[in-house]
């Protein structure tokens, strides 16, 4: 035994060894990549290239394959990697239309706003922030008096009556909101503004990379050339863009977030009401299974006014939660008949109608779910 | 331009010149930990050595933010790296009891009598599985007649018809089942055999790693220093044994499976019925949200008759459930009548019962979410 104790040690000194190696290169990789980043500042090229990125990974994986090293373990570790090279360059970006007076962000101080501040800001674009306070002092007035572009980014419940004080805005000036509502908001900004007028709705909060790989949702109101310059900048973040009208969008946010929200919301109501012990509970999961609860948990950990603001917005909404529960309500039926046979068909009918989609769910979900484990998804560290 | 091409190709080669090397460095761990497994195999130990992983992490991050570089990266990179040594390492394990007879598994051509088959053969156990057709051919009887411990890893549905037949084990034989449910099979395996007696539920599917770092519950049913063997030989597997009843066991399914999955399954009817364009909605989609439809979509690729076991299984659970539809109805009322302020209060009251265990969920989930993007959850690869 004490042999193989030695033998061990030898093995085990040699991985570490080449982990020391590894966090070297990482190092390294590090230096290169911030070196990148200032070329391609000063270049104004854009960060995130998909051509690269791809050209990249396809390289090391045949590599991977030609060494006998798991190709998918090299893709995961590379795609890591990137995603920090991404999120630490701290990148400047090119300014696409450096003769910009001056941008305003209303509510610059949110999580958001600063987002978007801090992508201005290293474009090289002139940026105020107008806060509560400035519109009674009058420096609010004064600053969007001279602005060139204009984004509200404030609680979705004072986007449309900070957007009703816009009457002061040069005829020119871009007008857009950043609101997960797209509707109400675009209205009152063509309501209050002559000018040209734009709908956004970043698909991301503000943990994620910047703008990188993100999804920026596009509503046009009015005068889109006047504000192509903001698309493209926004691409140079790194964005995609999806154009889509005000109504597809938050028919879509009715299911992705009102729906589930909700959902999320009784589930955790639920939850307190039957009072069973988390920590069992969580000791009993599986990955799935602590995934699941962590979705639920997640909601909790937020603002209850943002969710209130986001679930109550829009009563047509409403009449689609009743419909949920009067499902809800058929499907008991048939547990409370012993009616297996009739629930198994319809679990087949809903199989057919998602289709593929729902191959491709489980497939990237399980990839996801070893990912779960890795970090110890809700386990002791 | 081009000068500044030329600067980024040059570049660029460095950072392909290091991925290279990090493929090298991966090829070479992989021999060395070939190398450990072999040896561990010979010896007995451990595949999975909770200290030294924690060790080799520690060093590793202190190292990193000694070179400047992120802690988190590396830890993130060296778990994923582990984790494929632990899954391709095929390791031999310690056998525990040398002198065993004969394992029989009953459904081992099942996903996860597939599992336990294998983790026996590679503890150098003799397996035989038995499968439906050798009930009629007499096989069963004669393998059966002369085990020395079976383990009933057949569909919920089949398991207490199953049981039932086992009238010839031998007195000292260990009666085991792989169930997720627990008090049902136990009480069956308690009345037609009179020796040594376990529930079991890996809480995992076939795609895990095998047992390492998964969780198994143990539900004591007789004569439990017969089997310690048994608990011995997982833990060598590298499983995390949880001990509980069968009724605690039962009560927390309720929640972590039937609850969940008959939502899920009643919010993929719901999809279904309002038919939104899918690909759209994931268009719309940020990571989070994507991770959502995924878990709805991923049910449905599944078998519908291991859901409908699951949900039908205990009529006592349909109480939960009506209690479930209960209250979303009295939620939307709240949302009908306007009433935020209510909502708002519910919504804290909630956060209170989840306490801290909310922002646990949320910064697990963070994290998760991120690496959901690396790898482009549902989004074209």
């Amino acid at each position: 035994m004490a042999d193989f104790s030695q033998q061990l040690s030898a093995l085990r000194e040699g991985i570490d060894e080449l982990d020391t190696q590894l966090v070297e290169l990482l190092a390294k990789r590090n230096q290169i990549t911030t070196q990148v980043g200032q070329l391609k500042a000063q270049a104004g090229m854009p960060v995130y290239v998909p051509e690269r990125e791809k050209a990249l990974i396809a390289s090391r994986r045949a590599q991977a394959e030609a060494l006998g090293v798991s190709a998918d373990l090299t893709e995961d570790l590379l795609r890591r990697v990137m995603r920090e090279s991404y999120h630490t360059q701290n990148n400047n970006y090119r300014c696409v239309k450096p003769d910009l007076d001056n941008v305003v962000v209303i509510g610059g101080a949110g999580a958001l706003g600063r987002v978007f501040v801090s992508l201005f800001e290293r474009s090289n674009y002139t940026v105020s922030v107008v806060e509560k306070d400035d519109w009674d002092n009058g420096r609010a007035y004064a600053v969007l008096s001279s602005a060139s572009l204009v984004v509200v980014a404030v609680p979705i419940n004072l986007t449309e009556s900070v957007i009703g004080k816009l009457t002061m805005l040069p005829k020119a000036c871009v007008l857009a909101d950043i609101t997960s509502i797209k509707a109400k908001p675009l209205d009152a900004m063509l309501a209050v503004h002559e000018g040209p007028v734009v709908g956004l709705h970043p698909m991301f909060g503000p943990d994620a990379p910047g703008m990188i790989k993100q999804v920026v949702v596009v509503c046009d109101g009015r005068r889109s050339e006047q504000y192509a310059w903001l698309i493209e900048q926004m691409r140079i973040w790194g964005a995609t863009i999806h154009d889509s009208t005000a109504k597809e969008h938050d028919q879509a946010m009715a299911y992705i977030q009102v729906m589930r929200h909700f959902n999320t919301f009784v589930y955790g109501q639920h939850l307190k009401g039957e009072n069973p012990d988390l920590e069992s509970l969580t000791m009993f999961s599986s990955p799935i299974y602590r995934l699941e609860l962590a979705m639920v948990g997640r909601l909790f950990a937020q603002s209850p006014q943002l969710y209130a603001d986001i679930i109550f917005n829009n009563p047509d909404n409403f009449a689609l939660l009743r419909r949920f529960h009067e499902r809800f309500g058929l499907a008991l039926t048939l547990l409370e008949e012993g009616n297996k046979k009739g629930f198994v068909e319809q679990f087949m009918k809903v199989g057919a109608w998602f289709g593929d989609y729902a191959k491709k769910c489980l497939v990237d979900s399980k990839q996801m779910l070893l990912k779960a484990d890795d970090g110890q998804l809700l386990r002791d560290k």
